[in-house]
């Protein structure tokens, strides 16, 4: 059983927090966040694809594998994304590091780094150094300073908390924050999430429970298709509350980590830019799990569809356009499109009379969209995205300076 | 040598076309277009790839194996796409190629269909029957009737012809017209491009040219990276000019067909849906060609550097993280940025001082990036894409009805 609790990140037993303003952003707001583990935790992290990687992603990757998947801390800096920044960057990114050891007496292999906010700025050294020594200063429960410091321009911070029942009467508890896209100048949207967890797991079974949880998650939004050079989800554990997870825990661990990463991953998408509605694609009928969710993401990433939904168009024939270029299985006189609860194609056939209650429906702020893909297969996923407005154009057509 | 010529797809030697209005447009606008070869032409074409195929592909791919690529006309109605539209859909694309044998006076196989307009409603036969009728009454030089007949609202007509030198004193013809994105309800934005030559081909050969100049014009470009139900491209080669083409020729044939495809092609990213730049991404450094089309694809299908263009945004970072995440080989050490003539991104370092002149260069109509993808590589590619304002979202998020 999974049960939502108050607490965001500081939940956990043994987590501290806190959320500071060092300077970086212009405008005064908070911008530096620190998370300790009061003992040294269990990391696990997924990182960015891209190939035009961050500095802090670098120097997280390559800690968490000096320091064999455990870490005490992890800080970070919103309003500068410390992304092309070259050398430079680099050196700022593992000071990052070094501050933040040498006020929680820890090995500077412990200290995992993140950022977020415009591309190819340099990250003033001395003010996040000053942040770092106030924020080690403030550690405590501040877990909502801590997730309003890593926002950009995020209209809401995003947290969320659960226990999680671990059998024979014992249980566990997570907490979680994100960002994600929102912006003070206009800059990639970033999305970075930072898990806490009081159980005690191995290294790799963080990594693996990680895995697994973000899949369905974080890995099943979009907002604009794109794929940031900050990207990055933590997870600590550090065993605080007694629980050990072994093989019998360990789907509890997933379905907990799940539950906090889906809440936090539906938080970025509806505060994605310009959004008005929270989408949710479900493709159906696939012959693998990889094709269901491969159509469910071109669907959710088209802009003919996102444009359609902006407008409550119940305008299945893009949807069926977009199934059949997706590169999957699909069978049109087999496909059916379910707006809501409304059928408005199926076995070939359209029912254009049905079209103004899906319209109707449509304008909701919570739209479901189920597409069979037709070919009679078992297999479904799911994708949430957000509709597509001129907002979003606005926002992201405005000069930077 | 490649000159260009008056007369559209009615330049060539024994080519004739003619477009009406046979009411299948509400507002009683040109919907019917025939292009007709007064001797059997050699034909190839090329057909969308998406799986959602509308009935006048099917139809008209059956017809050019049947016939074994010969082929006497080409039948395009606009205003209805006749895609999602069962099997009463197949029988309208069959009836219009009825029509038309009998009207000329040729075999059924003979003739090609096509069409464009909004998905999942019924096309009138009788509408199109008596179109047929009228517009094989009328054909003659009419091209420019014609390259009207096949737009939906398309802000202009595409048409363009080529004179080719083809040795020895010998030269050739290249016709063609083409239609883009635009919409009279919201649909999807169906590309149809004609071309007609009248120097002597065999169909194989024609094929083989057509696909080559589509690589880098029709398939070069993308509006919102969406592909439809009834996307065609068709070629027919009469003769008439009495040049054969054999493999002396065969380039200048490519080439001709090449320079009347890449204006057609640009034509439709300068019209497409609430675009007001025409962008052309030039994709240097990469290891592969595959590799260069696709980071080059992927750049223009950004909706961050397509809105940041849009707002004459010299944004480089948007561009250097699309190219780390195309999935291509890439160096950012080695990577390159250049607007117009000014380079924003070089060794690992910014020039943010030259952002000015980049944004002012960013306001004009015409305008071209390099990303170097620094691997080193000896490949390049160009797409052409154009910005993403607000009026898209306008154009899209209607409600048809």
């Amino acid at each position: 059983m999974i049960v939502p609790v108050e607490g965001g990140i500081t939940a956990p037993k043994g987590f501290r927090a806190a959320g500071v303003a060092c300077g970086i952003k212009a405008n005064g707001k908070l911008d530096l966040g620190l998370i300790a583990s009061d003992d040294v935790a269990s990391a696990a992290a997924v990182f960015t694809t891209n190939k035009a990687v961050a500095a802090p992603v670098i120097v997280s990757r390559e800690h968490l594998a000096e320091a064999k998947g455990y870490a005490r801390a992890v800080v970070v800096n919103s309003g500068c994304a410390n992304a092309c920044t070259g050398d430079a960057g680099l050196r700022v990114a593992q000071m990052m590091t070094v501050e933040v050891a040498r006020a929680l007496g820890c090995e500077v292999e412990e200290v995992l780094v993140a950022s977020t906010g415009v591309i190819g700025v340099a990250l003033d050294p001395r003010k996040v150094a000053d942040g770092i020594i106030a924020a080690a200063d403030a550690l405590g429960g501040h877990h909502a300073e801590a997730a309003r410091a890593i926002m950009t321009t995020d209209p809401f911070p995003k947290e969320h908390a659960v226990k999680v029942d671990a059998g024979a009467g014992k249980s566990f508890t997570i907490g979680g924050m994100a960002k994600g896209s929102g912006m003070i100048e206009p800059m990639l949207a970033t999305m970075l999430g930072f898990l806490t967890c009081d159980a005690q797991v191995e290294p790799a079974v963080l990594q693996r429970a990680l895995v697994e949880a973000c899949d369905t998650t974080f890995n099943a939004i979009t907002v604009d298709g794109e794929c940031s050079t900050n990207d990055s989800v933590f997870a600590l554990a550090n065993g605080a509350s007694g629980v050990v997870i072994g093989d019998r825990e360990y789907e509890a661990l997933v379905e907990g980590l799940r539950a906090v990463c889906l809440e936090l991953a539906l938080g970025i998408v509806r505060g994605g830019e310009g959004a008005t509605k929270l989408v949710s694609i479900h493709v159906t009928g696939a012959k693998t799990y990889d094709e269901a969710k491969r159509a469910a993401r071109a669907i959710a990433n088209s802009l003919l569809v996102k444009t359609a939904i902006h407008g409550a168009d119940p305008n299945w024939g893009r949807l069926v356009a977009v199934a059949g270029r997706a590169g999957v299985a699909f069978s049109l006189s087999g496909a059916r499109v379910v707006i809501g609860d409304t059928v408005l194609f199926e076995h070939g056939r359209p029912f254009d009379e049905r079209a103004p209650q899906a319209a109707e429906y449509l304008k909701g702020k919570d739209v479901r969209i189920e597409v069979n893909l037709g070919t009679g297969g078992p297999e479904d996923a799911t994708i949430w995205t957000c509709d597509l407005s001129a907002e979003y154009v606005r926002i992201n057509a405005e000069y930077r300076t």
